[in-house]
């Protein structure tokens, strides 16, 4: 049971690049599709629009997921971890989240997985 | 349906500071614990001993997690995800996931949230 006690963007602890690592879990199946960053802005545009909105490390700039695949994310909820360096965010996904096609990002194993 | 395939250890990409962002998440339920970090060693360390271990950035240690709390986790899988820069542990935790004692570490909302 999660607590319902709230935290503020002004609390989050950014990195030295002004960054924050967001989780991104389908709200009704809780797989996880894709793990991305972002900054200040990027999470004020994603609080504000309602969809999901990363800042790209390669690209340097704003990036709203679906904005030329049309795979946006509705988010649902916003969670912070106890950290406050890690945001969660639970979403409703449209199409793939991953830009191979794939639903989630994490469609391969690590070897060594398979411990039997 | 997540792919069969295989990506290897050696094709991880780790950051500057030679860490990979490494979310866990509960087998059974689909919860998302926490998010740590690793770098290679605490991976293999994970690989080969079947428990979840971590580096510390604040104490610059490798740091098994539930060492001193019991609350060990025991991966069932590791998958990585499209860019090879974050892992995916999808464990069978052992107690709390977060050191306030919660399930997981992402007990709060962001404020914000709430758009009804």
């Amino acid at each position: 049971m999660l607590s319902p006690t709230i935290a503020a963007v002004n609390d989050l602890k950014w990195d030295d690049a002004g960054l924050i690592t967001a989780v991104v879990q389908d709200r009704l199946t809780g797989q996880v599709r894709m793990v991305a960053w972002m900054n200040r802005e990027a999470l004020e545009a994603t609080l504000s629009s309602g969809f999901a909105t990363f800042y790209s490390r390669s690209r340097r700039a704003l990036w709203r997921k679906g904005d030329t695949s049309g795979h946006v994310q509705h988010w649902d909820e916003l969670r912070v971890d106890c950290d406050e360096d890690v945001v969660l965010a639970r979403v409703h996904q449209e199409g793939a989240a991953c830009h191979t096609g794939e639903r989630s990002c994490f469609f391969r194993q690590l070897r060594g997985s398979d411990r039997s």
